[in-house]
């Protein structure tokens, strides 16, 4: 679902990954991380899609550098993103960027 | 596939989308914009996901403004946004970014 983000500049996070194969515990931690970012300080929201060879974007919306440090450090963040690099993801690219401009087609 | 861009800073957009259902001649011309777009001066590469409903990310990585501006313009491009804003795309949001920091793990 398109997140209905404020006006910017607001800041992204855009994680693009590449999944290993089975699930180990990946699908209900992510739910849960995006359920735990939901009520994080700055969260403006997250959208993510999964095509059926396991590439994904998840692209997560921020108020500034402060909120997303905040998510950063979250403990049981920390914990997936710990695993992610161990075993869920066998490659993975995070940019952090800052949004200028917009605009669209309903949804959002 | 994760895309090897080079140190930033350079711009993303963000194409969020959920398609309308059926193919419509979406699929072919989605990839002839791929293959057009790698083309294009100041193109560094490309990122797409869409999951079983139709929700998709596509991330394109520019150079510049200016590269962004001359693809935007194209004119065979233009006709693909066209059809994408008229039958394609049942909402869609395109968000222009610069792209600040990044980390990752293999692949990119």
């Amino acid at each position: 679902m398109i997140a209905a983000t404020p006006e910017p500049p607001y800041l992204a996070v855009i994680f693009s990954s590449q999944r290993t194969p089975g699930d180990e515990g990946y699908g209900a931690m992510a739910e849960r991380m995006v359920e735990l970012a939901r009520e994080q300080p700055g969260f403006l929201g997250v959208e993510s899609a999964r095509d059926a060879e396991g590439f994904g974007i998840t692209v997560s919306y921020w108020r500034d550098e402060a909120a997303i440090a905040t998510w950063k450090a979250h403990g049981e963040h920390a914990v997936a993103q710990h695993l992610g690099w161990e075993k869920w993801y066998a490659s993975f690219q995070l940019r952090v960027c800052r949004v200028e401009r917009e605009h669209g087609k309903g949804g959002a």
